[in-house]
């Protein structure tokens, strides 16, 4: 047996009893992570200092390293991001929903964790306390694997955190760091022990996971985002919006990478948009349509097929001229990767038809797409962005890693009388009572 | 492409328009299912007659064969189903969160279908009326496939109901009968056009869809269930909920299979529940300690290592005695299905250790497991009984068909106001404000 299946193995019995662990202790878990982090700011530095080097060394890109690269300010926004997580209320027992069946028979739906998570983030080492401290949280063992270049910190991270957390009562074996990528081949098929994965990185890693596994994946791998601007659009708006979910930050996966335009507004819309694009340096590929609309003189190249089904992430926006909503929806659902679409419309009634009938996890009106983010949408921390179909949907906070149980409690009930001629009747009452035990 | 590919291929399509249809034109759609089966009673009887013909030739068991006949009563009680689900509630659009943002810019969560479901139930007949109509209620588009020794009843049932609902303004391509094998194997690689599959049948056909597909599988492969009896336990409540637990229908998958009995107290309770189980045809399995505290001259046999992962479905216990709750939760975590497991404890503190540290859909204290069931639990129809992590858990009424997306209306909200060193502060309200598009 691999060393990695051994631990997820002893994680996932570990997992159990985190899962039945009091808020109390958790709590103080946390503060006492926060603390550690804390009380070894120049280990945790001088760690960085080394992977920072070797990056360099291996000539990574002035960003990726800006990433990697721990600061003092950085460590004490990890620590301010684990005290909020204390702040957090604990949702591992609370009551769904409540219903008497009958006298003396009250069953109760509670939450509880998930169980144990794989966590695959290939990014910068803030995110080690992040997922520790919401793992511990909602009760869930987790498997954790960071980004190499960020080996040296992710470990010391990793061992501060968990030797404080230990130390509170947390279960020792409930946390494991994963260092290479065989682990996470090896972890693949570990069907019976990880109840869930969430994958973060390429589009290209993410597929390879969800092709490799039977574990449920939470996640996305592409975002497709789109704005349809309807003839009933507020003009400026409209230019404002797209722009805005163009430009301000065309490497993430909630950016717009095609632009609808009915044909009715696309004379007024298109050379004020496209002017704008182009004096922010964005690349504008237009369909045969949007063309006629275009002035010869602003530099624009022409949009294929392949467009449609592209992810720029880059300063690149593709436009399409469609005849109505019911063209751009169609399209959204073919070409759209179910994740954030945006109309541009003031009409309430096309507002309504957008919403029902574009399958995203996030459909958004008259506002920028780059909101599509747990940060924005309230969640405090972000556990990733869905673009399943059950469990989770769009960005996804702690509730993503919770499920609930019922709880049934009777004295002495037995199913043979409610059954027959003589049968006790169910009441089915919903009521408003607390899991209280 | 196969047929029954194309046909999902367009079911998917359809799906997406059912998922946007109001609710008075799935409710009149419902209502008129509900009068073509009241219309065409001598047809449905004629197909099923052929059908029992049949499997009374292939020499199909007389409890089967009971199963499969459609008796005019039985029709009656499918009209009756049909509409029950009139009176659910529309889930199509309910908003589960709504937060403030910031001003005029507001972020719903709302209920929508899951989109196109598989749903395999070797059953009976009645299963056809029950699926399309919870389909249909919930908007999502299904592929189903019923028993094949129904197949006859099945292909009547489908195509009243399905033109019925047609008529009154149901895409036609949103449902598709299945109804060979062949059809099952070719959907289980449609993992782009299928959200959800639902398999009901042996625990060896629920495991081999669930290693033979990338789609989520909502379902469960076994139903190993336990009951504790606890030192604190009442003698008599636990004596009599555990023998409902085995004997009021051994066959189906929330019947106990293994008993776990605390040590101070088998001296007291395992004669009289032993002697229980006997007179009531029960064979009993015992490990050597609970062999001590039965008397000889009871017929009895002795339990193997197999017997504590074996799901028998039939009037079979396996019985060990444990030293303690911690035993007991142990041994259930190890050898148990995560499906119901029962405490029979009049001790509150033990009660709630073993809801929190048993790790199943269904915890159950001093009451029959047999209650694990969706008609019992209150929902209404019941889609299956999910052991999975996430998603669903336990058993599944309609609200298993539901996921949400988010809706956020703004006025033009761009992300560049709401970072940097002037950034406008969202206020992350969470208001009491229903989605009304």
């Amino acid at each position: 047996m691999a060393k990695i299946t051994e631990d997820i193995v002893k994680a996932k019995s570990a997992a159990l009893i985190l899962a039945a662990l009091d808020s109390e202790t958790k709590d103080s878990a946390l503060r006492a992570m926060a603390k550690a982090l804390d009380d070894n700011r120049h280990r945790i530095l001088v760690a960085n200092a080394k992977d920072v080097e070797s990056s360099v060394k291996a000539g990574l890109s002035d960003a990726l390293i800006k990433r990697l690269k721990v600061t003092d300010e950085k460590i004490t926004g990890m620590i301010d991001g684990i005290l909020d997580v204390v702040k957090l209320s604990d949702p591992v027992g609370e009551t769904m929903s409540t219903v008497k069946l009958d006298k003396g028979l009250t069953l109760y739906q509670i939450k509880c964790p998930i169980g144990m998570l794989g966590v695959i983030f290939e990014s910068r080492p803030d995110v080690v306390p992040q997922i520790l401290s919401l793992c511990l949280k909602s009760g869930n063992g987790v498997a954790f694997k960071g980004g190499s270049e960020a080996a040296n910190s992710n470990r010391i991270l990793f061992d501060l955190l968990t030797k404080a957390a230990i130390a509170e009562g947390v279960p020792k074996d409930a946390f494991v760091l994963m260092e290479t990528r065989d682990d996470i081949s090896e972890i693949l098929s570990l069907d019976q022990y990880i109840d869930l994965l969430i994958p973060r990185g390429s589009n290209a890693f993410v597929q390879y996971i969800q092709n490799n596994t039977k574990i449920p994946v939470l996640g996305h791998a592409a975002g497709i985002c789109h704005i349809y601007v309807d003839d009933d659009a507020d003009i400026d708006l409209a230019v404002r919006t797209t722009l805005d979910s163009k430009i301000q930050y065309p490497a993430v996966c909630n950016a717009v990478e095609t632009l609808l335009v009915n044909s009715n507004i696309a004379e007024e819309f298109l050379p004020k948009m496209c002017a704008e694009f182009v004096k922010n340096g964005v690349e504008v590929r237009l369909d045969a349509d949007a063309k006629v609309y275009v002035s010869k003189t602003l530099p624009t190249t022409k949009a294929t097929a392949k467009d449609w089904d592209s992810e720029y992430n880059d300063l690149i926006i593709s436009i399409k001229v469609v005849k109505d909503i019911a063209e751009a929806i169609d399209f959204i659902n073919i070409h759209g990767s179910h994740h954030t679409d945006a109309i541009m419309t003031e009409n309430k009634k096309k507002q309504a038809v957008f919403v029902k009938n574009v399958d995203s996890a996030d459909v958004f009106i008259n506002a920028s797409t780059r909101f599509a983010d747990g940060y924005r949408f309230g969640k405090g921390a972000e556990v990733g962005i869905s673009t399943n179909k059950i469990h989770s949907r769009g960005p996804v906070g702690m509730e993503g890693l919770m499920i609930y149980k019922y709880v049934l409690i009777g004295n002495g009930q037995v199913v043979k009388d409610y059954v027959g001629n003589d049968a006790r009747q169910f009441l089915h009452e919903q009521i408003n009572k607390k899991y209280d035990l």
